[in-house]
């Protein structure tokens, strides 16, 4: 039986978020209907609503750092039960040699999976909206196989990460996008050790999941480098062992500034999760000999490094997405070492009812909050 | 006592190569006199004599890719013997951390002892000039722990790597330099598997060698790219599955090639040698999902690619210098390929009376010679 349900919606490319009534379909046979306890805001859902990232269709149903309860299951969505609580991440194939071997970040079919174009047979709708000047029109959901911007989502199985009753998912929600990101890019990207010396490039969401993931090992050495004071100041109190404002710094740069907390070596690992072409630059000559650069910040500009400075140096560069990990792995990882309180979310993390979606936003681009959570209050 | 010999000089920063007189000082604690039997001639000798590296002091004898019998060892170079057969290469410190972990390339000191600096307590002057306007003038040298433009060298007991009596040395000769980069790039820095498809740009002698290395491992695809059709044809012949001259495609461009030729999937790994900011960004963008690019050509400029083109493809840059190897494993590995056939130096070299330098830079040059080799026949 269709599901009611409520969810923000974008009418049209570069169009607002409205608050719309949906009527969802029934669940295909790998999917479950999820009711919404939570759901993190990230820039992807922004870059996507005004047209930066692929096909994208509208109207459409945004979000993917959701998190709450199977209702009910597809009829080959068996893993899970109704009442359980889920976290939830990207979706995969689970067919292709990527997914068959872990690597389900890699998933052959990855990007048109999670960005609206398979759903089901070519219909990525997930229902039709129920009021206003679309009455009755499909809308376009199945966004990182979740769109969680909604009361009630169709939720693709393999984006289900089961999580143990009680935990605290309205501070947890964002795992399954943002913070897994940073913190695989230190746990597998990179695969930082103790004795290690990191640089984190840039202080979003991802850069702190870094910062928790490296100060988690217990890596000696940690500088952060942003323009924003204040996250400056909440890294120091959060394990960073030096900070680095470049438009504070004089007589010297950050790469000159890493080299001398470091002994004149340099960094063994830059987490750079800017996607600014002089910020990225500046974290890839911070490395020391052999260092490696893991690239997590996207944009639609270019890294330009020279030769000479990926030859001398031994220097390498590495793609992370999604953590280069599978979230069934990863997830579960970080709930425990934030039970542990060594993956401090709660101090990034503002909770917004849901349906002050408008202030969430304002408050994320004026950088007033690192990651905000809409929570859906029953 | 000193010996008496002759060198190729370049007497001053972007000086011609002249043959001269040199009396070499006896070898310190930690070198062997050699007597030279080959040496090749490498691009890296002409950007020491016209001050594209760092620090060169002049007057200097260069080559690096030197070959010959041990004369006479240094107290402390006891691991050789009078009357061996060594292929040289570059040297090390065998002190630090990467040296003691076999990894000598990374070598702390590399720049400085293999550029000039180190011989012996700030002197690198390897004897004196002992004709001409130069007479009585000390000699630098020691270069990569060699200098090997001459027909007797003081070399580093760190450069030499022992072969057995018999071993065609003047042919082998670049093994140590040139060609244990390309093959090194394959092997360690890429580490290619019969099942990989991979994509060598530019075709001189570290790009034929690394043709050589992923036709010896049985690489299912070996696309190479180069604007040179002879080298093209050669490489075909030497177990390259495709040629792609970028110059005469029409209507399509290196990377679609690419993907055409792999099943649209893209290449595995890219073995740049080339250092040529447009050939190695579409190099980069041939290579597939998660495909890795070992980069090797060298130049002043800056190689420039997406950030969406690293992060959408989950693809790595990383660097290689002198086939991320140590020569002591790498060159006995090489020369037994050679003895199998697998490694056809033979069909890329040239040999040249020792006294035929000019006409071997010349030839060199002007692309009519992939590897030239000088041969101090005695």
């Amino acid at each position: 039986m269709p599901q009611q349900t409520q969810a923000w919606v974008v009418d049209e490319l570069n169009g607002p978020f409205v608050l719309r009534d949906v009527t969802l379909d029934d669940p295909l046979e790998d999917e479950v209907l999820i009711e919404m306890v939570a759901s993190g805001i990230c820039h992807t859902d922004l870059l996507v609503a005004s047209g930066h990232l692929p096909d994208n269709k509208f109207p459409v149903i945004l979000g993917h750092e959701g998190a709450g309860y199977v209702v009910k299951a597809g009829a080959k969505a068996g893993r899970l039960q109704p009442g359980e609580l889920v976290l939830l991440s990207f979706a995969c194939c689970e067919d292709c040699d990527p997914c068959k071997t872990g690597a389900t970040y890699a998933c052959d079919t990855w990007t048109p999976i999670n960005f609206l174009k398979q759903r089901a047979s070519g219909n990525p709708a997930v229902g039709v909206l129920g009021d206003g000047n679309l009455k009755g029109k499909p809308v376009e959901g199945s966004f990182f196989g979740q769109s969680s911007f909604a009361r009630h989502a169709l939720v693709k199985e393999s984006s289900c990460v089961v999580v143990p009753k009680g935990t605290d998912v309205k501070t947890l929600a964002p795992l399954g996008c943002g913070l897994q990101t940073g913190a695989g890019g230190v746990f597998n990207a990179a695969n930082v050790q103790p004795h290690n010396t990191v640089l984190v490039s840039g202080l979003g969401g991802v850069g702190m999941a870094a910062l928790f993931a490296a100060a988690s090992i217990g890596a000696k050495t940690i500088i952060v480098v942003d323009i924003n004071e204040e996250r400056l100041k909440l890294a120091k109190e959060l394990g960073a062992t030096h900070a680095v404002n470049p438009k504070s710094l004089s007589g010297t740069t950050t790469p000159e500034e890493a080299r001398r907390l470091t002994d004149g070596r340099g960094v063994d690992f830059v987490i750079e999760c800017t996607g600014h072409p002089a910020a990225a630059k500046d974290a890839f000559l911070s490395l020391g000999m052999r260092g490696r650069m893991v690239q997590i910040g996207s944009s639609p500009g270019e890294l330009s490094v020279g030769f000479n400075d990926i030859l001398l140096g031994l220097r390498s560069i590495e793609a992370c997405v999604e953590g280069n990990d599978s979230p069934h792995r990863l997830v579960p990882r970080l709930v425990e070492l934030h039970k542990q309180g060594k993956f401090p979310v709660d101090r990034i993390v503002k909770t917004y009812p849901w349906k002050e979606m408008h202030q969430a936003l304002e408050d994320m681009h004026s950088g007033k909050v690192i990651k905000p959570i809409l929570v859906f209050d029953q």
